[in-house]
């Protein structure tokens, strides 16, 4: 294994972060609080360890070459101290190392759960920085996910395999192109949201964090009532849209720049994603309705912006749903683990596992019946390849044995079950929210005991990075290949 | 398909119940209590029906010659109609039909959810009946483990496939054999724990329905306080000990008379299952010390019960485990899922699942990191049939989805989160008693509406037929095939 590839690989991010931590800088230096010495002080501390690591590096380190075993630990690596780095500014504010690390990692992997409080008193500075994570986050998953994942072949994601991804281990050919395709597509994005938030009446600062925690679905705001501190119709629909867009797969995205809007209806993922959030928006519309005689259209609403903040995983909240009764907790509770499409910034088990996994039960059921039947797996009109539908399996069935054993890990810590259960499943899927008064979308994880931050702190890395990648290097054959 | 070879075992099989109705008419007749009649005339109606279905069966329908679809329906609608008729009992002592057919499920399912109160005061005949649904449940879970799982292939079920279960659509040639030698050690067992209960201080109703539900695994007691009632240290760890029993592969206990105990110990699921119950008992008897102060000896003697107990699927309470705090109560939830070893009468996932899953995912990351290795994986001993991994790793994907299912339709009928959510682990697993207030181990399924009885009746069914066995009946396919 090439170290220095990784470490150089790093170097140059953190690079890249301390430059970001200087527009909090500079928005503190414009609002006249101290507070932009600390980010100055983490930038220069962040550049000077990058620059060091990057530099020690060898020129041909630069070749971009990568192997299998060094993907895994890069992509696992770079999560764990870029959020590392990330703490810093959280800690010159004073705020623990625990709470730092926990709510860098949870802007990093823009799941959204916050262990700050009083968010609408505190300086402009940190909440931008929060919502930089965010957007950082965002576009480094996209970018692994269309890169890396598929390279490395975890759970399914070889399906999405494109020319810049093939594990030859040789270089990536194109791969430049696409993340510059990528990272424009989000940028715009990012300012049309800003734009639009902006025209219907948030102050600029609000628009821009919040179109950065959007489209990133990650869901950290700049208000404790998060979303709901706007109490805006049209500002909640146009942020449905764009929670929407974030959860789209980015690679679909841009071919529909030229292909029209009909290459997107025309994906199986994004079509069972808008059919599911449709349906059960819906169902939960009619619900409201019914039990709790709210007016059908107001129903509409409510009910899709929670269902599209949780399916999407971004988190917003702007009410507390756990109000609505046994059958929506129930409801939100399974949409925990959906999350959006594979290749976009949202978490969860992702639509194409599950549709992947249905026509496998389907098939299983077949066989069952007629045994000597010989049936070929289509996904997206293309042949499954031999490898993914047990990868698609392994992966949900971990997925949840995670969940299970990350809910023992926490309740020994001393949360009750539906805390531990529900903070689990909301970290590994990186949603935000989770259920009951603690971790509940009324509540706030501030209270949590440390211990339990940093394994949630972990959850949200597995989750993030799709399980494999970080799970591969507990393994001994690992470090002995 | 042949729908008469079908109505013709069916018909046995209920002439063999009626049969079973005459033993608590006995000793209510024996009691002097008038509710001998309502067993004897249940008695009559069940043979009737039963021998109307098998006589108009034509004579080479008893040839036992069965196809994969007819072993699908047969089974399950077994299980469906003895149920209906078992609950006649029940509807004659006034008892609501939903709740009739619930308590019969939990009896012939051997889950051991109880909606009757009380108990204590109930007539002998009552208790008796309720045992005697689980002994018959328990003999005919293993049967079908046996002899007609194997055969249909469900869930890895055909790694256990004997001469007596070969998918050939032919006879079951020796299959009478091997069902004699079953419930041959089985009824040895029952009448060995029966007499060592009477032995060690129960009266000999009270040994004789412990008996039959601690063999069966299934749990029902004849006190409200369930096994807690006899208070006493001896009878609890014989009570381990046939718990344990009852939940070991019943075929390698036929191979183990001549063998002798190592053939059990060189049993990969044995030996797993039994490590799994000494390590968590260890555990948790540890933590009941430090937290609690519980002497060690006290300690480790609740922590076995109720660990085994649950892992068995038995369901014996005898204390409310859910008051010692958020570790026991995160690790009995989990323990709700596992399960004994295959072809015992016990529920869950199964040991030999986890244990294969297990080894797939060491399997799955090897290969992530050296793609072109080749490996082949074996399970006690023996390579694994080409078709097994992936149908256990199906079975626990659609086992822990059922279970997300199943929480939602309790939560649309009004129930808490712990409360359904607990209820459809314990009813799919076949366990017994839930978590919170209401299922919990202090608490009773009687109050819960009587649609969320039929929803939990539905889950012990497919929990004790391995979910495929009763799912594929529900594909179009089925009935075009």
């Amino acid at each position: 294994m090439e170290f220095r590839r990784i470490t150089f690989t790093i170097g140059v991010l953190l690079c890249g972060l301390a430059m970001a931590m200087l527009l909090p800088a500079s928005i503190d230096l414009i609002d006249s609080n101290l507070d932009w010495q600390v980010f100055a002080f983490a930038s220069g501390a962040t550049f000077f360890v990058g620059s060091l690591l990057s530099l020690t590096a060898p020129l041909d380190a630069v070749s971009m070459e990568v192997g299998v075993r060094e993907g895994f630990l890069l992509t696992t690596l770079t999560w764990i101290i870029i959020s590392a780095f990330s703490a810093l500014p959280f800690v010159g504010l004073g705020i623990g190392y625990s709470d730092a690390y926990f709510e860098a990692m949870s802007g990093l992997t823009t799941t959204g759960a916050t262990v700050l409080v009083q968010l609408d008193h505190l300086p402009r500075g940190i909440l931008l920085w929060r919502s930089i994570l965010q957007g950082l986050g965002g576009l480094g998953i996209i970018v692994t996910a269309i890169v890396m994942l598929p390279f490395l072949r975890v759970g399914g994601m070889q399906l999405f395999q494109t020319e810049s991804s093939e594990r030859s281990e040789k270089t990536f050919p194109r791969a430049a192109q696409l993340i510059s395709a990528t990272a424009g597509i989000y940028g715009l994005l990012i300012v049309a949201c800003a734009i639009t938030y902006a025209v219907l009446g948030m102050t600029s600062f609000d628009a821009f964090c919040h179109a950065l925690t959007t489209l990133s679905t990650g869901g950290f705001s700049t208000h404790d009532k998060s979303f709901g501190f706007f109490q805006s119709t049209s500002l909640e629909w146009v942020s449905i849209l764009f929670m929407v867009l974030g959860s789209l797969p980015f690679v679909v995205m841009i071919k529909s720049l030229n292909g029209g809007p009909t290459v997107l209806w025309k994906d199986e993922q994004v079509r069972g994603l808008v059919i599911l959030l449709v349906t059960v928006s819906l169902l939960l519309a009619i619900w409201l309705t019914l039990t709790r005689g709210t007016p059908f259209l107001e129903a509409i609403l409510s009910s899709t912006f929670n269902v599209v903040s949780v399916v999407s995983t971004t988190g917003y909240v702007i009410e507390d749903y756990t109000l609505w009764g046994s059958f929506a907790i129930g409801m939100f509770f399974l949409l925990t683990f959906i999350g959006g499409c594979a290749g976009s910034t949202s978490g969860g088990m992702k639509i194409y596992r599950l549709q992947i996994a249905k026509s496998l039960v389907g098939d299983h059921f077949e066989r069952l019946v007629s045994p000597h039947r010989v049936l070929t797996l289509r996904y997206n009109g293309r042949r499954l390849p031999a490898d993914v539908p047990f990868s698609v399996i392994v992966f949900l069935a971990i997925y949840m044995a995670s969940i299970g054993i990350f809910t023992v890990l926490l309740s020994v810590l001393g949360l009750d079950l539906v805390t531990s259960l529900s903070s689990a499943a909301t970290s590994l899927g990186n949603v935000g929210p989770g259920l009951g008064d603690i971790v509940g979308p009324a509540g706030n994880f501030s209270t949590l005991p440390n211990s339990a931050k940093w394994v949630l702190s972990m959850a949200m890395l597995l989750g993030r990075l799709e399980l494999f990648t970080v799970l591969v290097l507990s393994r001994p054959e690992f470090w002995q290949a």
